[in-house]
Order: C-alpha cells, then sequence, then structure tokens
C-alpha cells in the first residue's frame, strides 16, 4: 500500500482510539481540518512539521505513525 | 532539538554506517545531491515521498529513520 495511505490509516486509527473528532485534532495540532481530512485519505504528502504537530497532538512517538506491522 | 536537525543526523549516521558517500546516495534514492546534503544539515521539511526513498536507500524500516534514543 502506498506510504501516504498507510500514514494517513494510522493517524485515523490513533485519533479514534483516542475518540477525538477530525475537528479536535485540527484544533490541538493547528492543522486545517480538511487537510487533516485529506492526510486520513492518503491524498496527501505530510511533511516532517506536520508529522511531529501530529505525533505530539495524539500523544504517541513519532515512531508509532510509522508503525504498520 | 528541531525534527528537522534529528532527522538530518540520523540520515547522515546511517549513511555513513552503509559506507555511502552523499552522490551515491543522491544516485539510488533518485534524489538531488544538493538536496540531501541540506536534509543531512536540517535545513529540509522532507514529505512522506522522500522520507520513503530514503528508508529503502538505507535499507532500514521507516521508524529507524525516527528512533533517536
Amino acid at each position: 500500500m502506498d506510504l501516504r495511505k498507510k500514514f494517513g490509516s494510522k493517524v485515523k486509527q490513533l485519533r479514534e482510539q483516542k475518540g477525538y473528532s477530525i475537528e479536535y485534532l485540527a484544533n490541538i495540532a493547528d492543522i486545517d481540518r480538511t487537510y487533516i481530512s485529506d492526510i486520513e485519505k492518503g491524498n496527501r504528502n505530510v511533511s516532517l512539521l506536520i508529522i511531529e504537530k501530529l505525533a505530539k497532538s495524539l500523544e504517541v512517538d513519532i515512531k508509532i505513525l510509522f508503525d504498520y506491522e
């Protein structure tokens, strides 16, 4: 599977595990709501700074966002 | 430390461990030589697709690029 899709699915999975809405995650990560939605669909080639914001907001180590086993 | 710096240092460390020159890594990863050099200095906000190319070329799991303990 495309890395963007795997990354997006992982963000969605972790967000739902925390019981966060897309709106709430967007708010705490300071990322646009539509951008989060696009990331989760695997449509965004996100950068390090966005990856870092997502990890902090989801309270996980960045490595977890790349753990696809 | 800034995530871009930590990421860049890790790329450099793994590249040197493999005995690759910047030129060689640039060639196998299909990334410009000057761009690799900038990444290693922590001056680039690299994206998922570049991260994937680097991991494949350095023959490591992507998680390793974010392992900073």
